[in-house]
C-alpha cells in the first residue's frame, strides 16, 4: 500500500506538519531535519498527493510569470533566469502570455482570472498607469511587478531607470560624433511606460547636448520587433536629410534597423551608428555586432522572485522598489566616431 | 457573503455538476449552456476555489511542457504556439526546462517528480532512448512526446523527419555545386537522437551524390548554441582543405558559423554557403540572411496539445505517431551556386 504523510512522520518520528513542510519545500525548516525527513521520504517512496497537498497547506508551490510574449528574446532569458531562481525557492514557473490582450491582463491584476492555481504573481504588464490606477479591485494574490511601472509604490517593483538607459545609449552616439540621430520606438504619449521613459532619456540627452528634437527623427513602433525596426529605419533613410545614427528602444527593433541600412545601400557603423536596449545574445554574432544598453535579467530574477517569496509568506509587508543595474556595451555598430 | 458553486447552480438552475464542467472548461458542455451557466457565475459574481475545485474534478487545468532551454528561439516559439494551442483546449501551460539535467528528465518521465501539479505533460526530451527503456516505471501522467525519440511508440509522438530534413539542407547546397560539405553538431554515437537522424541524413545526401564522407568535416557541438557554431566554424576554416560549405544541425549554429567564417576572412555565400534547421526570425533579418529548414512549430503545437488533451480524456487510448511538415527555405546564405 502507498505510503501516506502519517507513515513519514512515524517513521521519522516528527509531526505531520514538520513533514509537510519539508513536501512543501518551506525554507524555515533546518537543513538538518529536511535531510532527515526526506530519507524518510525516500526509503517509504512516499509520493505526496499534490493536489490534497495544495488543499493541506493552500498553497501550489507554482508562481505564474506573465509576459507579453515568451518568444521575445528579452523574455525568454528572463523566462530562463526566473525559473532557476524560482527553483531555489523550491518554486516552479507557469509562463502566461498576454500578447497585446488588455482585457487578459487587467483580469490577471484584478483577479478576474478564474483559473489561478498558483501562489503569486511576476508581472511585466503593457497595460496603462491610467488604467490600472482606474482599478478598483486590484489582486490580493501576492504580486510583483517588473518593468517600468511603479504603480504608485502599492506593490514591489523590480525594473531598471530606463529614462537613464536611454540617456546613456544616445549620449554613447554623441560620444561618437553624431549628431543627427533619430530613435525608434517612440509610442503615442500616455499610453505605455517604456516608451514614455525612453523617449524622456533621449529627448534629455539631445537637449543637453544642445542639440533639437527634430520630430521627423523620433518613429513610433508598434511591437518592438524586429519588421517594426525595419520599417522605420526605411522610413528614416528615405529623407531627405538622412540621420548619422539610430537609437532604438529594443534589440529586435535595432537587428532590423541594422538589415534596413544595409538594404537602402549605407553602412553600419560608417554611414549610420545603431545602438539598442536589451544586449540580447543575438547582438553579440551579428554583423556588425550591436552595441546595446544591457539589463540584467539575472538580478531582475532573483530580487524578484526573493520580493515574491517573501510575500507569499507575509503578505502584509512594505512594498519595495528595486532598481537593477544597467550597463552599455560598447560594440562595432558605433564603432566609428565620426568627425565633426 | 461569497457566492458558492451551489448559489450559481440553483440560479442556473442546473446541476452542481454543470456548473463545475462549465468553470474546468470541459468541452462537452454546449455553447448555450455555457453561455447559460457564466451568465449566472456573472451575475453572482461567483469566484471558484480553484484548490478545492481541482480536488473535486481532479483536474489542474494546467499542462506543463518541458523544454531543454526556453530561451532557445526554437523553444520559445514553440512555448508562443503551444501557449496558444493550449488555450483552445481551455488549458493553461506550466513551463519547466530541465537544462541538461537527466535527472531531473528522468524525475518527470517516470513520475518520481514530488510537485507535479498538472494534467499532462509536452514532453521534448534530451535522454536518450536507451536510458528510456531503462526505466521501470514510466509515469501514468497523460504524456506527448515532440522531437525525435520514439519510445517504441509507447507514447504519442510528433516531430518532423529529421533524416529527411538534414538531407534536404544537403542537398540543397549540393545543388548550388558545393562538393565539400561540413557538418556542425554531430555528437558521439548512441547519445541524442537529433544529431544521430541529421547526421544520417547528411551522409545519406553525400553519399547518394557519390560523396565520401570526410571526418574533420565533420564537427560536434555540445548545446547548439552560437558560441558553438562559431568555435565548430572556426576550426573548419583553419582546415588546409577549408569546406565550400557547412550544414549546420540548428539556426543558432549556423547564427555563430556566419560570424566565424566573416572574422576568419571570408564571405558566405561566396566562399561558404551556410545552411540550418528550425526557420527562426533572427535568420530572415541577418546579414546574410540564413537559408534553413523550416519547422511548423504552430502544427506541432496544435496537433500535440489536441493529443494531450484527447489523452487526458481518455487514457487508454492508443498512442498515435504525428509527422509534422518541413520545408527549405533558400535565402541569401546560399544564394551563389558554385561552377564546377
Amino acid at each position: 500500500m502507498a505510503a501516506t504523510l502519517r507513515d513519514v512522520a512515524d517513521h521519522a518520528q516528527v509531526s505531520m506538519r514538520t513533514v509537510s513542510n519539508v513536501v512543501s519545500g518551506y525554507t524555515h525548516v533546518s537543513e538538518k531535519m529536511r535531510a532527515h525527513v526526506l530519507r524518510s521520504i525516500e526509503e517509504l517512496d512516499y509520493r505526496p498527493n499534490p493536489v490534497a497537498r495544495t488543499l493541506r497547506t493552500g498553497r501550489t508551490g507554482v508562481v505564474a510569470l506573465i509576459v507579453p510574449e515568451i518568444d521575445v528574446p528579452y523574455f525568454s532569458a528572463l523566462a530562463r533566469d526566473m525559473i532557476n531562481a524560482a527553483a531555489t525557492f523550491g518554486y516552479r514557473v507557469m509562463i502566461d502570455q498576454t500578447g497585446h490582450d488588455h482585457e487578459r491582463e487587467r483580469d490577471l491584476l484584478t483577479g478576474n482570472d478564474r483559473t489561478m492555481l498558483f501562489d503569486g504573481i511576476l508581472f511585466s504588464p503593457l497595460v496603462t498607469k491610467l488604467e490600472l490606477l482606474e482599478m478598483n479591485s486590484p489582486t490580493k494574490m501576492p504580486l510583483v511587478l517588473l518593468g517600468e511601472h511603479d504603480f504608485d509604490g502599492r506593490y514591489d517593483h523590480v525594473a531598471i531607470d530606463n529614462v537613464r538607459a536611454a540617456q546613456d545609449a544616445v549620449q554613447h552616439l554623441l560620444d561618437r560624433g553624431r549628431t543627427r540621430i533619430a530613435a525608434i520606438g517612440a509610442q503615442p504619449l500616455e499610453q505605455y511606460a517604456t516608451p514614455q521613459q525612453r523617449s524622456a532619456g533621449y529627448e534629455t540627452a539631445l537637449t543637453e547636448a544642445g542639440i533639437a528634437i527634430e520630430p521627423e527623427l523620433v518613429r513610433e513602433a508598434e511591437h518592438y520587433s524586429r519588421a517594426d525596426g525595419y520599417d522605420a529605419a526605411t522610413a528614416l533613410m528615405a529623407l531627405p536629410e538622412r540621420p548619422d545614427a539610430i537609437f532604438c528602444f529594443s534589440d529586435l527593433l535595432a537587428m532590423g534597423a541594422m538589415r534596413a541600412v544595409f538594404d537602402a545601400g549605407f553602412s553600419v557603423p560608417e554611414d549610420v551608428a545603431i545602438v539598442g536596449i536589451d544586449d540580447i545574445e543575438e547582438g553579440r554574432f551579428s554583423r556588425p555586432s550591436l552595441s546595446s544598453v544591457s539589463l540584467d535579467t539575472a538580478f531582475i530574477a532573483e530580487r524578484s522572485m526573493e520580493r515574491l517569496a517573501a510575500r507569499i509568506d507575509d503578505p502584509d509587508r512594505a512594498p519595495e522598489q528595486i532598481i537593477a543595474p544597467h550597463a552599455l556595451r560598447a560594440r562595432e555598430s558605433t564603432a566609428i566616431a565620426q568627425s565633426p
